[in-house]
């Protein structure tokens, strides 16, 4: 298995910043492998409400999560902050294919990275939809 | 069931922030109830770890949480952001009693309420330890 | 503070098992103190559906958490099994208080207990709905 | 991008049953992404526990996860249960690269399924150790 080489943060166009909890830190006392897929999520979405893209209540189609992966390089620990960085790495007819960087404090290159890809499905009947326009437009600034 | 009465923010002397996550909401479209129990936690640990009285690794003397309450007023939804007051109701010879009000972005009145009481035990023997004086100072800060 | 007795496992006529996670482990190796809120949280929402009353996705009225509380005895650690006991306290016009005991493994001794109050409301308007009759009658069964 | 193809739950040695909780439920009613890795990390550690291999509290030795991945197939919900299957894909010197399946109450094809890769390190020091005798001897029993 060869290993992906951590990235800088100016590699990522949106930047997000996250809190961590007390009860983020394991047993061994730091970020569980767990919760950097909630950095994922919660980077994902501000970008999508921030974009004006995502309504959670009332969108009628919804993004579903089909593949997520993460490699980590070097930990992270409460009361650490972090920064979550997202760039689009291919965009196709309904799904996109986002890459997501986590960075502790101020630390310039990833302490983990990975990516996460969406479906979107029409909310009622699970189907494929394709991309709004105005989601197409939104992720032109987010290519790297 | 009386119902306590939704305090200011004013009330408390130390307020530290949080970022909510997508998946602190439920399927209500809310913040999990359980979630602001975990905003407590990491209050008081925030406050803790800036006052110099909590080592996480190698403190000899730990934390237990004994007690723990909350009342809710009103909801909070990721992406809100949350601001967590913490004040001090009751200072004992090995346990602390915090009172903690979450707030929703910049409201001034408190969401949720509640308190979360510490006894402080040795942590190879588990046996109650008298708080620290460091400790006892920093509390005096607390104080509503 | 005058600290409540732990309650015998008999004393509960509903019990759930639940099996504990690696993360519930907090960083001094005991499920921390905000998971238990989730056990209080699905030993009252699986006695809910299986009695009938709850439909997650359909029901025009849903029961909103007003107050929780929990006393902490005595520590559990993944891996350890739970077991949650429940039963109704007071039964209002539109409210609802239930006590849980949470049971380590086959302890009959609870290591925590605490109350959890819903206050049901109809999901489009916020408004207090009354409690339905089906619910009810199912709540004489979780009398002490 | 392929998709990997569902594999059945005779593709897996190892076995746990996991319970879901009413918080893994998200806004749209399913749980949540994140959340299924904690049934990764969860099958793993049981299996550890299990075969006498990890000792949560004094292992000199200990297991970080330096990367992790999940394709999801078909969505599960709270009240489900979970049956998460284990096998072993490689092991290097002092690595292990687990495969997981998530299986949804008794079905026997996967609902997600993903990879797991431990590096074992010495606790106090970081730096790689090679994996025990009796971890490798275990693992034999986890090959497909």
């Amino acid at each position: 298995m060869s290993r992906p080489t951590p990235l800088p943060i100016s590699a990522f166009p949106y930047i997000t910043d996250i809190t961590t909890r007390w009860m983020d830190n394991d047993v061994y006392g730091h970020i569980n492998n767990v919760t950097y897929y909630s950095f994922f999520d919660t980077v994902v979405a501000n970008w999508l409400i921030e974009s004006g893209v995502l309504d959670i209540a009332a969108s009628p189609v919804v993004g579903l999560v089909v593949d997520t992966q993460c490699s980590y390089f070097s930990s992270i620990a409460y009361p650490d902050k972090v920064r979550a960085g997202l760039r689009v790495a291919h965009v196709g007819t309904s799904s996109v294919r986002y890459e997501i960087g986590i960075f502790r404090n101020n630390d310039t290159t990833a302490a983990a990275q990975g990516h996460f890809v969406h479906v979107y499905v029409e909310r009622k009947s699970n189907r494929p939809a394709p991309l709004g326009e105005k989601h197409k437009q939104a992720l032109e600034g987010l290519k790297a």
